[in-house]
C-alpha cells in the first residue's frame, strides 16, 4: 500500500520515513516538504545515505496536488498544528485516510483545543477524526473514523500507564502530580539559542509549567476514562538527552487499592499489547533502555508511609511517542499485522 | 586557619580540596585517603596538577594520629555513613571542631537514622552535632556545637525552598510531592557498571522509590519547621549529566495563599543571604547555571486549575549540595565571611 | 538458518542479538554466557524486552556442548582473544562454520600476532581462517575457509578507505598518519573506574598511542594490498560518546595523483557496494549519520600547499565496525543477501 | 585597575566577565553588547546571579564613547575579526591598552591575514600590535606594543607544545600533521541548526580541512621559532563535548633526536611557567583534567617503528584557549602576578 508523508524535515519526521522505508507492506511513494522540496531524503536524513533515500526526492507541498494521488492510501501528516488541519481538510475530502502527528484533531473538544492552541483551522473535521492510542481507545476507532489523531509524547507516558488505573478505580481523581523528563529532540528541530549543544548538554530545567498544551490532551482522556473529570499537575523537564521520556506520576492509591489489584488492572488492560512491558514493582523504567523501540516500559510502587502509589514509564519521544505510533494506527487501520516494521 | 580532610578522594572530596586550595583564610594542612596514602593529592585530582597539589601528598588515615593534629583547627570529613562516625568520636574528643559531609549527625533522632542507615556508630555524639543547612538552621549552631552535619544534596535541593514556605503557612502540610533529578556524580566514584559512561548515557530513570534515605533529613527538618509531623512523597532520578540537581516541588496552596505570599516568605526567609536567589515566577531554575557555584536558584508558580504551588529550585550537588555547603558552614563557625572561597 | 553466538554479554554481543534476531534467514538458536546461564536474553539487553528475547535464555558455554549442536550452522564467537581461539578449535573440528569476532584469526603471520597479543591458542587453525573485510577480501574466501576472522572496529574505518588508494597509488606508502577517535562502548563493559560516566563525559584525550593492538592487522593487510611493507602511525583517541568512529587520515599524495584519480580509485573499488558510501569532497562523514547502520562514510581532500590528501571515514564502531560487518560476512557466506537483516 | 570589556556576550566573552569579576587587581569598569545594551550582566550569563554581575550593567558599544573612559586602563575586545579591528582602532588611537582575542592582530604578513580573513580593517596598527603567547613570545613585548592580540585556541594548543621542539631542533620541520578535536564552544553562540543539541550530541567529525583559519598564526609563529618556512597540515573536529581541546602532533623527529631530549627541550622552554603541565611520556593528557583552568598539559612519544614522535596537548578553548590567556596577558602586561585571578 502506498502512503505519503507531508512535512518530514524535523525529527520525527526522520523517524518517520526511516520505519516506512523498512515496512514490510507500506511502500512510501510520497514526502512532501515545503523547505526541501527537489532534494533526495538521504540530503536531508543522512542516516539514510545508501538506501532508497538516496533517488526518492522530496516535492512540494500543494494540498490539492497530494490530494490528487489517488495511489497514495495513507497520508501521515507531520506538520505544526494549524498547518496540519489545513492539509487535513483537502485530504479528507478526497477520500483519503489521513493520520496527523499534530495535536489538532486530538482534543473533542473544541473549546478546550482554542484555548490551549487558538482557532482551530478545521473544526468541522473533528467529528470524523479521533485521538487513536490503540492500547487504549476503543477498537472501533478503525470504522467509525477518516482521520486519527496520534496522541502527543508526554500524553501517551502519561495515559499508557495512569488510565487504566483509573478507569479500574485503583488510583484516586485528585491528587495526581505528573513529572516528566524528555530529551530535547521533543523540541524539533529549530536553529533557537536554546537548543544549542552548549546551552543544554549538562543541564536539566523544568519549563512550560502549570500551561503545557499537552495538560489538554492528558485531562481530557483521563476524564474519558475515569468518567469523571480529572485535572492533574503536569511538570515537564528539559533533559539532556536527545531522545527519551521518563514519566513518574504520584496518586493517591484508591481506598484498599493494593499493589497486586494495581499490577492487575494493568495486565488486564495490556494483556497481548505488544508494545506495554509491565516491569516488577521495585525495577524502574529506564528511558535507555526503549529508545529505538515503540514500546513503553512501566513500574509502580505503593508507599505505605503516603499512602501513594508512585508509577514510572519510559518511552522513545520520537517512536512510541510520534512516529512509530503513528505507524502502529496505520497498522491496525489497513489490518497489517500490529507490529510491522516496528522495531 | 589549618584545617584537614579525611577521606578525599570521592568527587565531593576533590571539590573540597579544591576549593579549600583557593581559600583566603584556610590553610589546608592534611588530606587523608587509605587508598592514596603518600600520593600527591594531583595524581587522584588531576584539574589541580600545576598547583600546591603537586606537593601536598595524602597522608594515611589513623585517626588518632589526626586527632593529635593540634594545629588543624577544622576537620572535614567526606567519609561514607558510619566510618564518618567512628572518625567523629575521637577527633571531637581531642577537642577539634569536625564538619562532617556524611549523614552520621544529620538526623537527630536516633530510631530514624537507625532505620534508614543501620547501627549508628557514636550515639553519644548526637547531642553535640545537628544538621546546618546555614540559611535555615538557627544560628546559635555556632556556640552550641562541636560538630556540624553538612546536608544532603537532595535534601539540600528541597529544604531551601519548602521549608520557610511550611513556616510561614504558605503551602499545605499534606499531598505534597517531591521530584528531583540528579548529575551522576550523586553517586559517587564507584567502578560499578551502573555508572559506566555507556549505561547511563542519554539515559534517565527513577531510582529508590519510597526508600530513599535522604527521606530522613528532609522529613525531620520539614517537621521541625511545620511545628507538625510533615511526610512526603520523594520521587529522585538520575539523568545524563555529570553535575546538577533540580527539584520540582508539587503541594496544595495553603488556603488564601497568593504567589505574592510565597515569594514574600522567600524574601523574608533568605534577605541577604549570598547564596539563594529568587527567579521570578515563570522563570524556571537550570542546573547549568547554578553548576560550579555554591548557590541554589529558586522559582515559583500558582496553578489556580489545581490550587498546587509548584515550586523548582536548582544546585550543584557538590558544591552547595556538599563541599561549598561544607566550606560556607566553616567560614560562619570561624567567622570568616561567609562567602569566602566559595564561587 | 539456526546460528549461535558465543559469549554475547558485552555491547557488541548485544548489537549482535539485536540484529540475529531480525534476520529473515537465519534464527537464533544459541545464545551463550558463563555470566549470565539460564537468564532470558531480555535481563542482560533490556532494550529487547517485549520480544522473542523475552523467552530465550542465555545456556552455559561448553564448547563440547556447543559444537555437538548439529542443528547450529555458523557459529559467533564473541569472546576475549585466546578465549575465542579455545572455542574455534572444538567448533571447526566439529565441522561448524565460525565467524570470529576477536582478533585471534585476524592476523595471518603468527609471530605478528603474539607480538601484540602473546600466546596463540589456536595456531594450527591459522591456514583455514583469514580476515575478512568484504569489500577488501578477495571473494574466494567463502569456499577456501572454515572461520572468518571479522576485523577489528578501527582497522576497518582505516582499511576501507586507504587499502583501495595504496593499491592504486594513488597515495604514497609513507607517511601515514592515521588518527582515530572512538566512542566508549569501543572499551567494552568493564566496570572500570576509567569509563565511568563521570570520567567520560566532557572528555576526550589520546590513549594507546604507538602500541595499540590493531596495528597488527592494519599493517598486515595495507601491506597486503599496497604490495610492500606499510608502516603507520596509529593514533586512537575516546570521545565522550557511546557509538561511532572518525578516522582521519593524512598521507602525501603521489606523484601525479589528483583528488578525481582517488575518487574515481574509490569508486572503482566500491561500485555495486551497498555498505560504501563516498561523500563529495569537502562533505565529510559525521559518526551520527552512520550510527545504527552498517555504513561507512568515506571523503577525501588534497591540500595544494601540502601535498597530502587527507581522508575522512566514520562508522559504528559496533555495527560495521563489529556486529553488522560480522552479519555481512554470515550472508555472503551463507549466500544471502548481502545487506539481509542488517539496517 | 579598571578593565573594560568590547562585546561579552557569548561563551568565551561570559568567561571573560566572570575571571575578571574575581580578579584581585582588576576592575571590571564596563562591559558593552549592542544586543544587550542596559540589561544586567547576569540576565545573559546565569552563572553570575547572586554577585555584581545583577547590578553591573551592559552598555552600548560606541567606540568613541569607550575610547573617552579615561578610567578604564585595558580594554579587552571579543568581538568577531573586522568589528575588533575597528573599535582597536579608536582606542588604541587614544592611548588605551587593548588586548584582542579576534585575529585581527594575530598575524604580522597582512598578505597572509587578507588571504584568510579578507580586508584589514586597521593595517596601520598591526605594527603597533603582536600575537602574544605569553610562555613562547619574547617578553620585550610588554614594552614594545600597544596592543596585544590573543592566540587562537587551536593555535594554542599547537604552538605551546611544538614550538620549542622545532626550536630546538628536536623535530622535523617537515611531515608535520596536527589533528585537534574540539569542544562545540568553540563554534560560537550561534544559533544554527549545525550546533543544535541533537546535531552534536553523540557526533564527532572533522570540519574545515585544509584551509582552517588558524593555519595562518600557526604557521606564521612556527616559521618564526623554526627559523624557516613551516608548512602543516591542521585536521580540527568537532567533538560531543562543550569545552575542550585535544590536539594531536606526528611528526618525524629530528635526526639524533631522543625522547629525552624532547622532554629537555619542554623543560627549558617552560620551566618556571605555571600554566605549562609536562606530563611523563605514556601518561596522555585528558581536557577534562584541564577544563576550567588556564593550564596546556603535554606529553610525548617516540615510536622506534615509525621515527615518528606524537605530540599531544590539552587545553580548555575558553580559557586558555582564550579569556584565560587574555587575563595572563594582561596580568603581565601590568605587572600583576602572572597567575592573578586564574584558576
Amino acid at each position: 500500500m502506498n502512503v505519503g508523508i507531508v512535512g518530514a524535515s524535523g525529527y520525527s519526521g526522520a523517524v518517520l520515513v526511516n520505519l516506512l522505508l523498512g515496512h514490510p507492506h507500506a511502500k512510501l511513494a510520497a514526502v512532501t516538504s515545503r523547505q526541501h522540496a527537489d532534494k533526495p531524503l538521504s540530503s536531508v536524513i543522512p542516516a539514510l545515505r545508501g538506501t532508497v533515500a538516496d533517488t526518492l526526492r522530496f516535492s512540494g507541498s500543494d494540498a490539492s496536488a497530494l490530494a490528487a494521488r489517488a495511489d497514495i492510501g495513507i497520508w501521515f501528516l507531520a506538520l505544526p498544528h494549524g498547518a496540519a488541519a489545513e492539509f487535513a481538510k483537502v485530504l479528507v475530502a478526497a477520500g483519503r485516510r489521513v493520520i496527523d502527528l499534530s495535536a489538532d484533531f486530538r482534543i473533542a473538544d473544541l473549546a478546550t483545543y482554542e484555548k490551549y492552541y487558538g482557532h482551530h483551522h478545521a473544526p468541522d473535521l473533528l467529528p470524523h477524526a479521533r485521538f487513536v492510542l490503540p492500547e487504549l481507545t476503543d477498537p472501533k476507532w478503525k470504522d467509525e473514523i477518516k482521520l486519527a489523531a496520534a496522541p502527543g509524547c508526554y500524553p501517551t507516558s502519561v495515559l499508557v500507564p495512569l488510565a487504566p488505573l483509573l478507569a479500574a478505580g485503583v488510583v484516586s481523581r485528585e491528587h495526581i502530580v505528573v513529572n516528566s523528563f524528555s530529551g530535547v529532540s521533543g523540541a524539533g528541530k529549530k536553529a533557537e539559542e536554546a537548543y544549542l549543544y552548549c546551552e543544554r548538554a549538562e543541564s536539566a530545567k523544568a519549563y512550560s509549567l502549570v500551561k503545557h498544551r499537552h495538560l489538554a490532551e492528558i485531562e481530557e482522556q483521563l476524564s474519558l476514562r475515569a468518567g469523571a473529570k480529572v485535572v492533574v499537575q503536569f511538570n515537564p523537564h528539559l533533559a539532556p538527552m536527545r531522545r527519551g521520556i521518563i514519566t513518574t506520576i504520584t496518586v493517591p492509591a484508591a481506598p484498599g487499592a493494593t499493589l497486586d489489584s494495581l499490577y492487575a488492572a494493568w495486565r488486564t488492560a495490556y494483556v497481548g499489547r505488544p508494545f506495554v512491558c509491565i516491569l516488577p514493582s521495585g525495577e524502574t523504567p529506564d528511558s535507555a533502555h526503549v529508545t529505538g523501540t515503540n514500546r513503553v516500559d512501566l513500574s509502580a510502587v505503593l508507599d505505605p508511609r503516603t499512602g501513594n502509589i508512585v508509577i514510572t514509564s519510559a518511552e522513545d519521544n520520537l517512536v512510541k511517542g510520534a512516529s512509530g505510533q503513528a505507524i502502529q494506527i496505520m497498522n491496525l487501520w489497513c489490518g497489517f499485522p500490529e507490529t510491522a516494521g516496528l522495531p
